[in-house]
């Protein structure tokens, strides 16, 4: 049989059987998005049981005035739900704003940087790319390292920095989506240490007393889109100019209790679900455990398949978010069928990044391990009907 | 009877009287707040009932990838919806933004202001106010009008207006919910109008071609907080210095339409759902109608009182969003007890915004002529009451 009669017929098979099992089994898909990402069930149906009548107000929590006892009880509850997970110290402020990173790509520069002292970055991939595209319209920087070079396989070792002698501050991104990497251990510096930490906050323990600023938006291990979190230093927060736009000073949310303006009330209420879920799942150290055996499952089912998927990132640098892989040798039109037969097999979201290509698996905090035991099944599979 | 004894009978009767046919008849509140505010009950059921599975896809609105068919399907018919309602010209580009009015204070100048013009505004009320305070900031502007002389009880006509020779951009604001006025005929200059569009846009026919550009937060008439719609005129968009924030220019949400970041998927969602709910409704020339039958009822109301309850605004400034009067020549006791007994009354959101005190009721589409007639029924028991 030819190799394209042969894929044909896996390509069919495999989808009837699935689907029918997906249906009986569950409508729910398995959801590897790279963000915005899965939710837990459990706090989808809760948004769905109150959502006409929210808490016997009368009225959905989306039709709350924000200025309301109710609203204001949501949004404390999330702050302090962020609080207890992450162990926040008091003197950092927990705001809620709005934009993104790539709204913080300007902010933290616009807040944080000092008059003729340069910002440290350390650039690890399109993320960082972002963040210093925005420093290079105006900002002193320094690339204190980057490994570009490798296409940014790993992220870089201590010794590897050239740090500044005096730096406004050293600017990471903890985890890389698109090149499926994450710092194990934080680069040291005596400048305070700002993290784009979108992609794995309260994915792990993290000690919040070693940064200066983290920033995240909810979308991948939060909550939905439309709010960003950022926990900063205060002291660090009074170095902003206050001719900036008013709604751009991480003081206003500080001083405003995140009710400067209208937040994104919806995305602030589900965040406070699904804060509460990570405490009922063991907080971040619980949570982390199940992060660890989902990407383990996944790296090992890679790293087992005798070369036909392989992980090109440095196993030290290794995401747990984001695992990313390429197959039979970076064959794109296999990487096609692959996604295609995963996404008929209930598997949603498996391409890669269009800038990179291959398969991004993301095993963000809601994604089960159901989820990665489906995949890899789906995996198995897939390389032995075209072995 | 002692007023104070009157009072508390007042107060204890009506109170049963209302909660229990609320509680007999339905348990949606009548809902007057200021924005957030009312949903119409057919979007909040559309909602709950795809929530678990967004049409088969077998995930929530909220866990699609903004990168999905689906999602862009939602953004687009967003995008198109607002095109058709409001029949906005080609030359135009409709965006959907992070922030609210008050991220636009900013972002329009920064944006617009041309280098050596003014900026030219009418200054209405607190919003403009803040408008001018980020303008301050160093933007040059001219008052061109301003009715703070008179407590804001009216807009500036057109012939008290002090233009400049060549501004940038003429800057109002069509609605002023604090204050309780509208305009009904649009400023006239040379130079493009830029309108803070918050609390009316959608709420009747406007004719976009007259604007520059047209800003306005969901939260009030079009859906949940967490998204802004910006439409601006193309060409005015490429006035921006390309050295500004890139999220922070128009051009990039126009290029990338509204995907440059991730947008806020629930709220476009749900503007898409309240965009298609105006149209069943007549669109803007039906929901026009509806607003002005319920403005007119209350201000009948208000003004057919015998001096109970009094407006303010100047007739021809009236808004049809949001109503506001005194009690009783401004007693503040009696204000708070209207207030209290409203709420009890399932009439949620009647004071006035903290700055100005009395009552402010909020009309907004989705606010209907039951709900009116509950809250001129109950004004008529309050007022009998204690009369």
């Amino acid at each position: 049989m030819s190799s394209l009669g042969k894929r044909r017929k896996f390509s069919e098979r495999f989808t009837n059987n699935v689907s029918t099992r997906a249906v009986t089994r569950s409508k729910r898909a398995f959801n590897f998005n790279a963000g915005p990402a899965a939710l837990p069930l459990s706090v989808l149906e809760r948004i769905r049981e109150e959502l006409l009548d929210y808490r016997g107000t009368g009225m959905s929590v989306i039709e709350l005035s924000h200025r309301s006892p109710e609203f204001e009880a949501i949004s404390s509850a999330a702050e302090q739900n962020l609080r207890q997970l992450l162990a926040i110290p008091d003197e950092y402020a927990v705001i809620f704003v709005q934009g993104g990173g790539s709204m913080q790509f300007s902010m933290v520069p616009m807040n944080l940087a000092l008059p003729g002292k340069p910002v440290d970055v350390i650039h690890t991939g399109a993320w960082t790319a972002k963040a210093i595209g925005e420093l290079k319209k105006g900002t002193p920087h320094n690339i204190a390292g980057s490994t570009e070079a490798e296409k940014f396989a790993r992220v870089p070792r201590q010794e590897e920095l050239k740090l500044s002698g005096e730096a406004s501050y050293l600017y990471i991104c903890t985890n890389n989506t698109i090149e499926g990497t994450q710092y194990r251990a934080l680069p040291q510096s005596a400048a305070p240490l700002v993290a784009d930490m979108s992609s794995d906050i309260a994915s792990r323990p993290v000690d919040v007393g070693k940064f200066g600023l983290i920033f995240a938006g909810a979308q991948k291990n939060l909550g939905p889109s439309g709010v960003t979190v950022v926990i900063v230093r205060k002291d660090l927060a009074e170095r902003a100019d206050k001719n900036l736009p008013t709604v751009l000073q991480y003081r206003t949310h500080i001083k405003e209790k995140s009710l400067y303006h209208t937040p994104p009330t919806f995305a602030v209420y589900v965040l406070g679900l699904v804060t509460e879920w990570i405490a009922a799942e063991g907080g971040l150290v619980g949570i982390h455990k199940r992060n660890e055996t989902k990407a383990r499952l996944l790296y090992e089912t890679i790293d087992g398949s005798g070369g036909y998927y392989r992980c090109p990132v440095d196993r030290a640098s290794r995401s747990l978010m984001n695992v990313v892989f390429r197959l039979a040798g970076g064959d794109e039109a296999a990487e096609k069928e692959f996604a295609k037969g995963a996404a008929a097999a209930n598997l949603v979201g498996t391409p890669g990044h269009r800038s990179v290509g291959g398969m991004r698996i993301s095993l963000y905090n809601a994604v089960g391990l159901d989820a990665v035991e489906a995949l890899v099944a789906f995996m198995r599979e897939f390389q032995r009907a075209r072995g």
